[in-house]
């Protein structure tokens, strides 16, 4: 026997929602329908409905560790429905509408989801894969009865007296694949522990910085990386949570002004055109708004003045479903206030610093067992390790780390003597040239800055001398007129002379992927016979 | 085998100095000794002098569990120790320097002390305790070479190059004995798992919100209640501590000025002391104090409104040594900004609401077995559990919780709807007159608004009618004359009439324990005998 000892109290995630329904019940959740109406529940009621629920999924036999899927946007029942299916003891498998059908197709027959829930606006999808979907039993609509039993009917025969399933806090408790950005997507484990100890980073100051007067509207989707585990970082915070199954940014101002939003995460494109939408109404930026978590692709600079100078928060985030997903958090430096502005906009831009529990590494790109010096020079692989970082693929029969518990990210970065990531590239997007690498993503960022250029990307191919040359792709502004001489000289003004692409290639499209980011790997494919003039 | 996997990642308290010295390095901890002398580290540091003296006490035949003590105020070595003690897998016990010669006797024995790291300052305590000691078998001074080995001597031995001992999540770290008001102290050992949920936890903005921009001040003994958590969390945040070893109010005062310390923690006596300073001088508030945390007794509305008023966040917390301590904090409410000032100052005078983890209810004090609703009205005993509250005491053999882990604290408090914690009494002090329950806090607090009055404690005493009434025992200010009768009346206005004191007495001094709060059990004792005039 142990001389004392403390209580045993399982990292359980049914105790955020327990939490939130005894101390903040009455704090509301807010949904706008894609029809436009409007629902107002409490956490008090999402506990309710999720232990209806999870009732009913027992009744259907659903047992510990079975997949329960959506197919939906952000809206309270879609909330419900993590907690339900957690409450089971199940594993919640948030798919991405958007993934292209081979995708869907992998996906929900790997997870070998039981039970699929989705949205109405999402039935074509669901007639089209019913057919390659094999082992889903049920099917549930969220908002309609028309294409299958509406979910509050379906609930509407338990009365919400039951009990968690208890469990392991090693459990799974939720899946999610990544975006399938680098090849088929992978599926990621969550379990109950993990969720459990991200959810309450997330709630520090050096992440979201939630408490009970958190007015939070995630615009990042339920089914992307977790919702950066905001439903459940809400839930112990007891946050109240406004939700919006379209993204029109005219939507989500108006939501955000109205229901007085304090703290949004997205990724930059939203943003964008929310900024895009306020300057096209002559409007200002939310006033409640005081934070702005950016992530999942690189916060432009401009942008990041443009709420830095309004006076709001900016939290420029990197992380990967892999990291439950949240790795470092762009927050305030401790020499914040001796900063110019100018060097304040410049760390903001890079992607951040780890919250306690995750660390980082960068390795030598041509030999991974040289750990490089964080000297805000030397750039490598990035690699991760910490307690909500993955150990194993689903499914996969050999861990995703090395012996140390050093997980690789597939992205190329630079760390600072203070710790600070700043993001390059992917590694499977790197150029190799002669021995040294070329950061596709830097030779972007400048070509982005050319009048005319609406997109660009760089990719290697094969050169008989250099092994790797840099061919950059470019869409061109509609009616605009790009020189591909004045390009080069231009982006010899931001990168090294022997970095400069060794030829532009105009398209009329980049092809990207089912997440909407550039796919270099289709790209690499359209390109594979380019051959270099003379 | 699990289908999937996140980390294996064991919650140890060095990885809080391993984060801060990797990713915080650089971030000073300053000290000021109570020669008026002082010194500036900076993480890295703390955990290179931390690891030799991990390295020493090995060398020393310290093993895993053992205990090794201090006695000591706040400063870099102190916390040194903390980590020193914790890292060669050992418990950390503080002892307070300002118990009675018995209790330190006690205490010291109780907890097999091996090892005793003391100030110079308590000199005088080591040598009239050492013959009564009967397991401590090395002394080391903190800041002296003279009545031991100095401290930095004493780890000058090791290179700081060897790796931290590992073990369990549920391993012991650190043992704390409570204040001992109500009988003799007791033993809690918190645990390596424990102690990192709670540090978390005092992270988010509902309890300190700190991150790595806090210039933190503890004017809270790390030898009292862990000093509420904040060794711990600082270092997981990255702040920069500002230690004192004296607590006058004029060194506190120019520290935080100097050293723009954002946040400070203490009992409300040092508050006041600080605040009265303050007044003398004609100063203000240090300007970059922002969060201004106090808790162990019950913080004074007067207080409270004092600071508000000048801009500052008050965070009241309630929490005692068996729950590690953070048991609930009085920050904001959801509905904040709609409230007026004086409902705003209201709430923050009850002792505030749980995080996440900590869940309360009250029970009656006639039957234990009968849950009281939460209503703003009905008092009972409080009790308590969650992840970082007691499972059993030190070397108990029974558990301190009933079945379901309720621990009861000994309280008496009211549990409003919202969940906010008003605490009224404690059950060994509540007065039962007649089969209903009198607070004596409450008749206390009025009692002190009458001129005149000094201190004022009420106990109840045996009554051959009513079971027990309440004598007031009252120490006059110097020089003043205070009326029973006219004193009664006006509790009258105060309190319900069959609540009025049956007689008043009047004292030189109110007994105090070792931690300066009143001994009402001595008190009792004093007025055993006690006889009502007819
Ligand atoms: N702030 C950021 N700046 C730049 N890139 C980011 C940022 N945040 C995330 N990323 C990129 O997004 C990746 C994580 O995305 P996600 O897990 O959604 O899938 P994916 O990596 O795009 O797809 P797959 O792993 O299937 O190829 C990171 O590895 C990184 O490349
Ligand atoms: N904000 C507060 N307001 C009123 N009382 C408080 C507050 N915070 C703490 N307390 C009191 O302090 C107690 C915890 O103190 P601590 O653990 O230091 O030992 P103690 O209870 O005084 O001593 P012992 O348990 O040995 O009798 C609580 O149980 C409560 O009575
Ligand atoms: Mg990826
Ligand atoms: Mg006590």
């Amino acid at each position: 026997m142990q001389l004392g000892a403390m209580q045993d109290w399982s990292l359980r995630v049914t105790r955020f929602i327990d939490h939130a329904a005894r101390e903040h019940g009455g704090r509301e959740i807010v949904s706008r329908w894609a029809d436009g109406s409007e629902s107002r529940t409490t956490w008090a009621g999402i506990r309710h409905d999720a232990m209806r629920m999870a009732q009913k999924l027992a009744k259907l036999g659903i047992k510990p560790g079975d997949r329960v899927a959506t197919l939906a946007m952000n809206h309270h029942r879609h909330l419900v429905t993590w907690y339900g299916a957690v409450g089971v003891g199940g594993v919640l498998h948030t798919i991405n509408p958007r993934l292209f059908d081979e995708q869907l197709d992998y996906i929900a027959n790997h997870a070998e989801d039981r039970v699929m829930l989705f949205d109405a606006a999402f039935a074509p999808i669901v007639e089209r894969m019913k057919p390659r979907w094999k082992t889903i039993e049920h099917y549930v609509c969220f908002d309609s009865s028309d294409p299958a039993e509406h979910f509050e009917d379906w609930i509407a025969t338990e009365d919400g007296k039951g009990e968690w399933a208890d469990g392991d806090e090693r459990d799974p408790c939720m899946l999610c694949y990544t975006s399938g950005t680098t090849g088929n997507p992978k599926g990621v484990l969550y379990e109950h522990r993990s969720t459990v100890l991200h959810a309450m980073t997330a709630m520090t100051p050096q992440v979201f910085g939630m408490d009970c007067r958190t007015v939070a509207l995630p615009i990042v989707p339920m089914f992307h990386a977790a919702s950066w585990g905001l439903p459940w970082a809400g839930a112990a915070a007891g946050a109240k949570f406004v939700y919006s199954a379209v993204n029109e940014a005219s939507v989500l101002c108006e939501l955000m002004e109205r229901e007085k939003v304090t703290t949004s995460a997205g990724v930059p494109t939203v943003w964008l055109s929310l900024l895009q939408h306020i300057d096209a109404q002559g409007k200002d930026i939310p006033a409640d708004l005081h934070t702005v978590v950016c992530g999942g692709s690189a916060m432009p600079r401009a942008m990041i003045q443009r709420f830095m100078k309004a006076g709001r928060r900016v939290a420029h985030a990197w992380g990967m479903t892999e990291t439950s997903p949240i790795g470092t958090t762009g927050t305030e430096t401790s020499n914040w206030d001796e900063l110019s502005f100018d060097e304040q906009v410049t760390i903001k831009a890079m992607q951040g610093r780890v919250p306690f529990g995750v660390e980082l590494r960068c390795v030598d790109l041509d030999d991974y067992s040289k750990v490089l010096p964080r000297d805000g020079k030397s750039s490598g692989a990035l690699q991760v390790r910490g307690p909500w970082v993955v150990g194993r693929y689903f499914k996969a029969e050999n861990p995703a780390t090395d012996a140390d518990n050093w997980f690789d990210t597939g992205d190329v970065a630079v760390l600072h003597p203070d710790g600070t990531l700043q993001l390059t590239d992917r590694t499977k997007d790197v150029i190799k040239s002669g021995g040294e690498w070329i950061s596709s993503v830097e030779l972007e960022n400048a070509a982005i800055g050319f009048p005319g250029v609406a997109e660009a990307a760089a990719i290697g191919v094969y050169h008989p001398r250099w092994d790797e040359r840099p061919l950059l792709v470019v869409v061109k502004k509609p009616g605009a007129d790009v020189c591909p001489d004045a390009l080069r000289e231009y982006l010899g003004t931001h990168v090294a002379k022997w970095w400069l692409p060794d030829a532009v290639a105009f398209v009329d499209e980049i092809p990207h992927t089912g997440t909407g980011k550039i796919s270099k790997k289709d790209l690499r494919d359209q390109f594979r016979d380019w051959q270099w003039s003379a």
